[in-house]
């Protein structure tokens, strides 16, 4: 994998979301494209490519959008909404139009945020044909009234729709997914920090235990392609985290998976105890989890931001910007998957082979021959916990919560263990 | 139903309160029948008369009480004791009695409250013959040694039980009981204000999806004689209610059904939670739901009443008159089983007939065309919150408590996504 | 059973302690005999004998240990360490030695507490070969360099390893054991304090309705060998404590049983609910409960103790001595015990043989004539409750602590519908 760009550091990470930010972005389009090329090149990369129309679950595989220019000239020809400073300020999906209007006509096509004035909203009309321009509600109070001359030049078209994976394989075919969306234009946290996060992930797996597979798609109706054509495959997906708002500076959220007591909610339970975070009980809106997550499938996937989905002022606005977001936060939000999956691929259900009465460890030279001393050691005691919980019902996992031990403790005292004979699994 | 006379208003319950309030009524007799020809002249009844003697479950139908009048006159001839007075002062189902005795031995058939010493307290004794007064501690205090002539003018005869039952048919068979007792005398709280109110909340039910049978009978050999005459009904009881103290001014009391978790009683901590109220478990103490919630029917029934059985110093006196009720509590009251019945009515178990990924909305009308906001209108989260819960074990109560969304709001939900073909059930 | 010596009081145990404390006890050999047969004075014991080199699970029986004297001399020939002076002085089951040498040297054998300068530990090494001395930190800094004669008179041959039983028989096969380890030398706490507090237990069970079996055995190596011996009979052992560090003066600590909701939690957890106590959950580390609650057996058994295991300063030291003890502690831990067989022995679950409605109590005698009073009397209360909740599934406990009656009461009632022919079981 050594020709491959590594993403040591977070100042690596906010580079690659620097380099991924002025793209244009869509749920389908050249953006995306252009988006997987430059993290093809720290990961390998399968491509995909779904033609338009084709049926996936509920939904159709929409048409193509691609946009080259877009702009609001007033009567003297200068641009006052112009698509070359930020892809935002076009609606995303915008039908091709070319027209000269009143301002009152045009006004309503525009949208604006009156509580922050000064800021672009992100908006969007995928599945109705429409076209339209954001921008900060300053400028719009600042247009006179007259004719305006009205451009999108933008194409929809029969074409396909785009997405990645990268897959680990592991030493067992079942599967750890992680997910990320990639159709927002130039929004920082929302979700270039989520997917440059997730390719330095991908890159930190070592001959891990399960198959990793790493998801780059466009939001909902890339899920649901992606669900569609991977249908069978979804009996085999142990675990998930759909990773979004990744590099804001608000503190970890963990939101459950809908049966909220899945592995995947347990073991972030665990690894995020140490730090400022907070876990929410699923609902079925703000990512693909809502996918994942639907009653057919209702997989194992949680979701892991930030400042959870909508709950910050800048979310799906101009503000979300390279200055919001804190390479301290980026890099915790990886440090904290990669002790997920420390634990997530250790953790082991096993059998106690010698379940009656504890087995003589001092003979196999686990146990200090000195007794009467109270000072047992934290070894010796995950050797009695894993031998006493291991009885096919309890995992690793389990009895590092229910010991106070650490977890890797216990799962050391598991190795010394089955290599000994005493455990099966 | 425009020949029954409407119970409209709280000022409707307290007149018809008042008109019950002076008929001496007991677990049997003309007391009883005359308390439902005026609840009939609000509600057609059918009045069940049951004979002396008819075994019921364990017990028996008892002899028929009467009474014409009751005193003790001193020996001027005065009444010191009146029946005439209250029916209180009088032990029900005295047997008769006519003799003159000196104070020391009457004293064995007086009943007083000594830390009440205004107040008279209510006594019966149903099944073993005896005979008695009740009387405040102050009258008897006054009451100088002599002797006093006792006289019970009463009949116990091979006679009948009288109860009646008001049915409002429902779209199903499946039936919800509510339960009022009737054989208390002058007090007001207990139970007059309860069977006013029921019978408002009769009078307010139109086209129902389950049945709704009103039970308006004695008290324990009531319920045990209704239970005996209805036990192949018992399986097709879905939720009941005993109402009772329903007008007093202290606030709401839900008790429980013996099974904790029975639909009754997630709807009542529904409604309730948005007043001040109490929740207790339940005991096999109290009013009829000790017949309903027995183990051998252990019927999804609780109990409503505002301060709950024997938790007031007025409970069983001479003060739980007609002072004592408040008429803004019995409004009360009625609005909380309105509530309750609206979401009891409604509750239903869905299921997502497109449980793959989330069904296209939009397509179908039920979603707004423009993304990237975040105000999420409630009408559509309650959409995907119907979608995601309706796996066939969540009912819309369930989604609604577990959303937040108001019942409504799931409900109409519900009837959207039922209407576009997406629920089933 | 006259002919035993009974234990009356507080006084009675400590005295027996007082005989106990100064055998030189191991997990096998004479102390473990002579302690036996001092206890057999109070109880009829069947002592047992089980051969070295006996197979027990996955352990072996191992040879006899036994001791005549031992000590480190200086070079004037003064016994500056002197098993005579305590037994602690010398590593449980020490090999024989008798040779001159440096301190230096020495000092690998030497045990102290750097954190108790004035207390000698108490150390041992059962399965591994080895010799060596306990003794004050203080002791040793007082020692000049220079040889010491070092001489350790033990003897380790095949022989057997000693435990005893005491069964006091019960109307059914279900068996409740009560075990204490019998292998520590000079520590009155742990567990002479046990072992004469489940002496004086022990006499006072009269005619119980379970089969109660005491053990007094040798730690792990005991139980091991008990349980061994007594695979199929565990089958029927309802419920068991483990006895030790019963005479402190901290509060009392409930251990859990392996399944955390076994009878013996229950009833455990309502003894205590009126003392100062702990309740902790099950850990594979303390006392024997370590083999009972193995995951073979993963019998109902849990462990009583005043300060719990490893938790008090002088534990494993000799500041663990005849002062240490509270006679208050000891009686008060007696008590608990007879309170929980109190109610262990008569928990039962019944089956309510008129379970359709109320059964009639007053036809039978068992209710108040005189209706309407709401001071319904406890033993009426208790037994709505036992009919209530007697479905099979609802153990007289259960009523007790689902309706805050005394267990008393509650027993009371079931015997009273018991004799009525209203329960079964």
């Amino acid at each position: 994998m050594n020709t491959y760009r590594v993403l040591e550091s977070g100042a690596d990470l906010r580079k690659l979301v620097e380099r991924l930010y002025p793209l244009c972005r869509s749920i389908t389009g050249d953006g995306v494209r252009r988006t997987l090329d430059i993290l093809g090149e720290h990961l390998p990369l399968t491509v995909h490519e779904v033609p338009t129309g084709t049926r996936v679950l509920d939904w159709t595989v929409p048409q193509e959008w691609n946009i080259r220019d877009a702009y609001v000239k007033d009567a003297t020809g200068r641009r006052v909404i112009d698509f070359r400073e930020s892809n935002l300020h076009v609606v995303g999906y915008s039908v091709p139009v070319s027209r000269t209007m009143p301002l009152a006509e045009l006004r309503e096509h525009l949208h604006t945020l009156p509580e922050h004035p000064a800021w672009v909203p992100y908006r969007t009309s995928y599945y109705a044909p429409a076209w339209g321009f954001c921008l900060a509600q300053d400028a719009l109070d600042a247009l006179p009234d007259g004719d305006y001359e009205v451009c999108v030049d933008s194409t929809l078209d029969d074409g396909s729709l785009t997405y990645a994976e990268h897959v680990v394989p592991g030493r067992v075919a079942e599967e750890v997914l992680v997910s990320c969306h990639t159709c927002h234009p130039s929004l920082a946290n929302d979700n270039l920090a989520g997917i440059a996060i997730a390719a330095a992930f991908a890159q930190g797996i070592e001959n891990p235990h399960y198959t990793y597979r790493f998801l780059f798609m466009p939001g909902t109706i890339g899920a649901i392609t992606w669900l569609a054509r991977n249908r069978e495959r979804t009996g085999r997906i142990r675990a998930g985290l759909v990773l979004a708002c990744a590099g804001d500076p608000g503190s970890l959220t963990y939101k459950r998976s809908r049966r909220g007591d899945a592995e995947i909610d347990r073991v972030l339970a665990y690894v995020l105890s140490g730090r400022s975070h907070t876990i929410t009980d699923f609902s079925p809106y703000g990512y693909d989890e809502r996918q994942f997550c639907s009653p057919g499938f209702d997989l194992g996937v949680g979701s892991l931001t930030r400042t959870p989905y909508a709950g910050y002022p800048e979310y799906h606005t101009s503000a979300d910007d390279l200055g919001f977001l804190s390479t301290e936060a980026m890099s915790e939000t990886l440090d904290v998957l990669r002790d997920a999956q420390a634990v997530l691929d250790r953790d082991r259900t096993y059998v106690n082979l010698s379940p009656y009465g504890e087995p003589q460890l001092g003979k196999r030279g686990l146990y200090d021959s000195l007794g009467g001393r109270s000072d047992a050691k934290q070894a010796q005691l995950a050797m009695l916990w894993v031998l006493n919980l291991s009885d096919g019902e309890h995992s690793l996992l389990d009895v590092a919560q229910r010991s106070g031990l650490p977890f890797d403790s216990v799962a050391a005292a598991a190795d010394a263990l089955h290599d000994a004979g005493l455990l099966e699994g």
